[in-house]
């Protein structure tokens, strides 16, 4: 099997095989706050590329989240603040959601036959699925704004690390080869490693010092979403 | 200043500013072997997209050179090795070139104020070139048909390296940072590092080992080509 990564989401048709599971990354923080979502007692969520669908969603009566540039949009419910989706009032919810990065890289990737979701929050049993599955693997990074990041990548890696070492995949690909070297310098401490990215000190400036470090720190929800026509929902 | 990498030339448009100094960085092999052309004498150079316009100045007359795939197309006197430049024919010709990368990531940054020609066998003399202009940097790598690749990635990083840490520039941008690194793990044995990167395997299978430990050996030729409307001309 082979596991390639792809920076941005416009990159994406570049990528494409019919067969290959694409995992979607935002780590700061769309992805990490939709694997909370579930890990949460979330039923479902519809990702949407514009603020408009989702509050047309809010219209119809579903709860909504909207984040444009680290803030959450006014009216709406909730954000990508994964502190949002730790409450009860979300249990057994369907929420439509839409971000600046996250939901776009999973609009690029609709075309895929298999499309999950991936963060540091539930990086050991993605991987343990990806391997139980034996097909090639696409990791869609989200970046920032089609942008390459740090984070990202340095996740991605993170997968192609334990994919490549403990489970045969092969890689030709030369980002799958930096962002596994991304990971393996940043690995004992992700934190400090990602002190200079640029989305980091953007976050910083809104005061979401909180929200970095949770969604840093690995395996603490052990679920993994999945796209299911137009919804996201709980494998 | 401020210095940024794009890894690809689609994403260009992404990373343009009126004043800044692009690099446009294809290591193995087409802006190699185009610092070895003016190293050697070469007057002017016509790089173009396609091989139909390097063949329309060859049919007015000119030398031209035309690589597809790592291969020179049959037809023409000079592909992208840059052995194919060290000799006496080429000295005070003006030839067009189109190859499959390089000559593109030229066209995506034809916007830009001033556009130089980087890889390792001129980086001394182009980093002090860069520091006297006290400018912004863009950095374009010409990736793999629109793929990041590691060769170019790395040596961005070198540029990056050198003036973030011996001329006070500063950057916000995490293609940068990861070049950086990249560069930093790379730089005792640049040879072997990319040893594992999808081109040289490429380039390898072509019997090419030659040029690639050619391209790879910094400061061979310290010569800088920058645009001058249609021509690459000798800075």
């Amino acid at each position: 099997m082979n596991i390639e990564v792809c920076f941005t989401p416009q990159a994406y048709h570049l990528f494409h095989k019919d067969e290959a599971i694409v995992v979607v990354i935002d780590v700061l923080r769309a992805t990490s706050a939709i694997v909370t979502a579930f890990y949460n007692g979330v039923n479902k969520m519809i990702p949407v590329a514009t603020v408009d669908e989702a509050k047309e969603y809010q219209r119809n009566g579903f709860m909504a989240a909207a984040e444009r540039n680290g803030e959450m949009i006014e009216g709406f419910e909730l954000g990508n603040s994964p502190f949002g989706y730790m409450n009860n009032k979300v249990k057994g919810k369907t929420i439509a959601i839409s971000t600046t990065n996250g939901t776009q890289a999973i609009e690029a990737s609709r075309k895929a036959s298999k499309v999950v979701i991936g963060s540091f929050l539930n990086l050991d049993v993605l991987c343990e699925y990806l391997i139980e599955q034996k097909k090639d693997v696409v990791l869609v990074c989200a970046g920032w704004k089609n942008k390459f990041n740090l984070e990202d990548s340095t996740f991605a890696g993170a997968i192609v690390s334990k994919l490549t070492k403990e489970a045969g995949y092969e890689t030709n690909c030369d980002s799958a080869i930096a962002s596994r070297l991304l990971y393996e310098t940043a690995k004992d401490d992700l934190y400090e490693f990602l002190a200079t990215s640029s989305h980091r000190n953007r976050l910083a400036k809104l005061d979401l010092e909180r929200d970095i470090k949770y969604c840093l720190t690995p395996n603490q929800c052990p679920v993994i979403p999945v796209m299911e026509g137009k919804y996201l929902v709980k494998l």
